[in-house]
């Protein structure tokens, strides 16, 4: 197994990295999207953008995880349908493929089963599958995307979902100053981040922050040592399970772009990166931080902000006849 | 002045396309922008699509005037803060630098004025211009970026919607197939196009809808002929003047990329371009088109949509500590 894991090392980093590569590190680098469809990417991309996949015409998967703002909405929690208030914190779509679920509480095992949720969730898209469904099949230059794509003439919520999780796992956000300096450019950071870091993992942060995604890889209590006061119902996994220890178990938060998807926690609760690292330390893991590790802590996550995703905007096909109204008010 | 004008020709068309020049037709080619500013026209596009400047933190200019989406909401009227039902159809934002005013009564003289409307209005983003300027100067990139390109420490109102008309005035739609045909293509639009464009003219629509955006140009009566019925308390340019010759003089809207424009009219209550095209026959006209008839005109309108902005979404800058908080909920 040596030999050929060598090669493949080499053949996509080349042989010179291979001294610097972080073996030792907590946290990996994030590699750039490979995209072996590009016609399914595309496809996924317009989904993405088409707010003709909910009721009102108004709400589309970009309204509350929008590329331009770190792949979030920078609100506690999102307006849905309606102006309806939402539960919980919307997550980033950045680096959302290297969740090991999806949603706070996990619900959804992959991308492409957590896409169907919003359209049909009556407080966010308010619509159903089947009535998008309706939407997309009544425009001809989508019967021919999705032809072209599956190779069906019947558009099916599977094949919506598989091209929107296929746009989304183009959303990755490599080649941050972290990164860098994890990939062997010593000089990607300065003094007081580098100091952040090592306290980052002194401290305990990395128990739970860790990987490539710094996160979303594990589900954890919030509150492990000290209860988090929040005025926000939601229960985490124990709403699935229905277990009294699922309680307030949510999955970790990716810290990747964390300077980007404020504000913080499940409830969106804290706006300023220092106040939550603040309450992440004394809360799980029993540590009161100085200010000026604090400062430290947040100065290193904000080398975590990667290239954000660069795309053109997309040109939707236009509606016909056919195409059922959207339904923005309630006559 | 001859000679000049025919270099200046020569020089934007090759001598080759001047036998071709449409002369004696009523619609003008569009030809696409001349970006002199690329730093302003970049601001502006961060402008555009920031929902920072909305009292929520969640509409932006593309909410209403969708750039994947004919520059439109295809919404009757459109949704603002709170949801609040808006009072008349968005107007495409595409090529509305051709339009002689802004708004469908005109009440603003151009896309600078313009743009500071919807942020001040409390039925749109419900913001206060002192608001979102105390927004954008917390963010030191737009600070960076304003100062940079008007030389100035301090943000004014004025400056942000310079730069948001800067942006708006590049998105003009060249290259229609109608405009291939008028620069000599004769093969870009068929038959039953050309005897729609034929009829477009005998018709009498021209009258109103001429020059190279179609429309845009003058304020007619809408109902000229016979009165347009509508629940839409809209009074048009009357709602300015008082004047009761002016009830229901709203701005010709252009008729580029009208197949991407829909519901049509200032209350949004045609979905289909064929009854757009049958009801301002009658009330403008005075004409019972037959239902060939209005295939060919609708055939002739939809070769009118060109080619679509095309540029790479942006990424914001994120808020910092001293950001105001947005208000998407009355709390």
């Amino acid at each position: 197994m040596f030999k050929p894991l060598l090669l493949a090392l080499g053949l996509s980093m080349g042989t010179g990295a291979w001294a610097a590569l972080p073996s030792n590190e907590p946290i990996q680098p994030i590699e750039p999207a490979k995209i072996t469809n590009p016609a399914k990417v595309e496809l996924g991309k317009q989904l993405w953008f088409d707010p003709r996949l909910s009721r009102s015409g108004f709400i589309s998967c970009n309204s509350c995880h929008n590329l331009s703002m770190g792949g979030s909405d920078n609100l506690p929690t999102s307006i849905g349908h309606n102006w309806q208030e939402g539960p919980i914190n919307s997550p980033t779509v950045l680096n959302s493929s290297l969740n090991l679920a999806q949603f706070w509480d996990g619900r959804a095992a992959d991308l492409k089963e957590q896409a169907g949720g919003p359209i049909a969730n009556p407080m966010e898209m308010a619509f159903t599958h089947d009535l998008a469904l309706g939407v997309l099949d009544s425009i001809p230059q989508y019967r021919a995307s999705f032809k072209k794509v599956y190779g069906s003439d019947t558009i099916s919520i599977d094949n919506v979902t598989d091209a929107i999780a296929a746009f989304e796992e183009t959303l990755v956000t490599p080649n941050s100053r972290f990164d860098l300096w994890l990939k062997g450019d010593k000089k990607a950071l300065n003094k007081t981040e580098l100091a952040g870091y090592q306290l980052f993992k002194d401290v305990g942060c990395t128990a739970c922050h860790n990987g490539s995604a710094v996160g979303g890889n594990s589900f954890q209590k919030m509150g492990l040592v000290e209860p988090y006061a929040t005025t926000n119902p939601a229960e985490g996994v124990a709403g699935l399970t229905g277990n009294d220890a699922d309680r307030m178990k949510f999955k970790v938060p990716t810290l990747r772009n964390v300077e980007l998807t404020y504000p913080y926690f499940h409830d969106g609760a804290y706006w300023k990166l220092e106040e939550a690292v603040d309450v992440m330390a004394r809360l799980q893991l029993g540590r009161k931080l100085e200010t000026k590790q604090i400062e430290q802590i947040t100065a290193f996550l904000k080398t975590l902000t990667g290239e954000q995703p660069s795309f053109t905007m997309p040109t939707l096909p236009p509606s016909t006849n056919k195409t059922p109204l959207p339904q923005p008010f309630n006559k």
